[in-house]
């Protein structure tokens, strides 16, 4: 018997479709101030969203996550698709953006701590690995338009990443349970950013020679 | 008794070969407006033809194929050789080097959709892989020569590629013998690149804000 | 019985932190001029010291080894420490900086190429892994604060790695004990380094057409 069945999308995939729309368009928005074309664009708004994930299962020795499940370019391509569609409408929703990108960027983080310690490796491996998954796909985005990356000078954002990790691993030590774990690490990281961007939270620059003698 | 051999490349290898130092040349010729010194210039040049293939081989778990083969980077070595002595001479044949670089777009196309597809992925990533096997040399040319990629705002190239890829899965569909679909799929490609560049094809340029807001 | 135990560190553990040092402080001493905050800097340090290696063993298909200990990032922090707390004084040590650095390149293209060997590649394969675990790092850098690399530019760097690399294969071929070819090698590297900042050793500079038309 054949029985039509409609995939009901849990909580986690309703959360990383967000993300993964709010960074792809995070992308889009800043290639399109390139004058890119549709396919760079898209390329741009895929590495965005993907980018830091990939680098993490490269890493971590494991097939990327997105080759085996096409949800994340059919999601950066209804970002294109919107873009394209609705423009400045859409790329001027700045508020609902960043609260979707931190949003992301929480989930990215808790997915890519867990990702890695159930492969055995110790807390500060899987600090790092939540950081790159959420924050080295902008700073490949930044590459590919030909800026300096904007994580290295602006507020609080890479950091936030390190915090949730370092709350994942108290409330781990503290014997929790685990979505607890996952929640208010990634509570942490939502609340990392939205403080840092409300108060202008931001790393001290580092003072050095301004006309530094270049080393080869 | 031992005998002498002499190893007679076979079609796709003398493709491969043409290929391979059309790349190169394009990266070589790039780095030298930069003033780029020779190693530079070798390194620019061995990116530009074995990027895309090693990302795409370090993403399917494979070991690099350059590494198993040392033609590529000695094809990359006579590129270089060549512009160090004929220089603008063979700089200037434009024409020639675009009939080149298209017909190793097609062929690099090819092989990365069929290793992808040996591996036993969907149709959907083996394009995504002949796309990136093609077309990610040149990013990484453009990123090491520190511009924005051009296949991101010039006429066709890397959807050159896609297509390819869809008709390489079309031609299988339709269970032709798999030489007919290797080589209907390099013709598209070279094809669609002919036309784009004679005809000027281009995707259309994302408009968005000139002035966007920076993102974190 | 409890036993207090204190790991002495070897002679190539001290050569390897002070490698580890004079990179992640180049990196350090570049993004301080970019303005760069103490994460963004931290970041492009780390990736200095580690990005050649670390490219080197996604490769290899190896676990990258900074991930197995984590001395890399502490050697790192402590870096940006030491440039926090010392600032220009510290990045004034240029001739110190020059020795450690050439230190450290020497004994990671050592590292790269005995790495390489012992998963039976061939010597070939084997100087491109030194020379990319020695000089990957600050192509890297230069990429993260969007200039163009400079070792494709200036004085002798990645050709000291292959210098090196060639002496090992050499002096392995003529049958020396394992600890005199790394000697050796290592010393090469050094020596080619030494050389060509005090004498000003160049590649020739590519010349090309000033005025390239793009290829897309």
């Amino acid at each position: 018997m054949h029985t039509f069945t409609i995939h009901v999308p849990t909580f986690v995939e309703v959360i990383e479709f967000i993300g993964t729309f709010a960074f792809a368009i995070s992308g889009i928005r800043l290639a399109s101030a390139k004058r890119f074309d549709w396919f760079g664009a898209y390329v741009v708004g895929v590495a965005t969203a993907i980018g830091g994930g990939t680098i993490r299962d490269l890493m971590l020795n494991l097939t990327p996550f997105w080759m085996t499940n096409s949800i994340y370019l059919i999601c950066s391509a209804l970002a294109l698709v919107g873009v394209i569609l609705f423009g400045k409408f859409l790329i001027r929703q700045q508020n609902t953006f960043f609260l979707f990108d931190a949003i992301g960027l929480a989930l990215f983080t808790v997915v890519g701590v867990e990702k890695t310690l159930a492969l055995d490796f110790p807390l500060w491996v899987a600090i790092i690995m939540g950081t790159i998954t959420g924050a080295a796909g902008g700073v490949i985005r930044d590459v590919f338009i030909n800026e300096v990356p904007l994580i290295f000078r602006k507020e609080i954002y890479a950091v936030a990443c390190v915090i949730g990790g370092l709350v994942y691993g108290l409330c781990s030590w503290l014997g929790m349970h685990l979505t607890l774990v996952e929640i208010l690490s990634g509570a942490s990281v939502l609340l990392a950013r939205i403080l840092a961007v409300k108060y202008h939270w931001a790393l001290p620059v580092l003072k050095g020679e301004d006309n530094v003698t270049d080393k080869s």
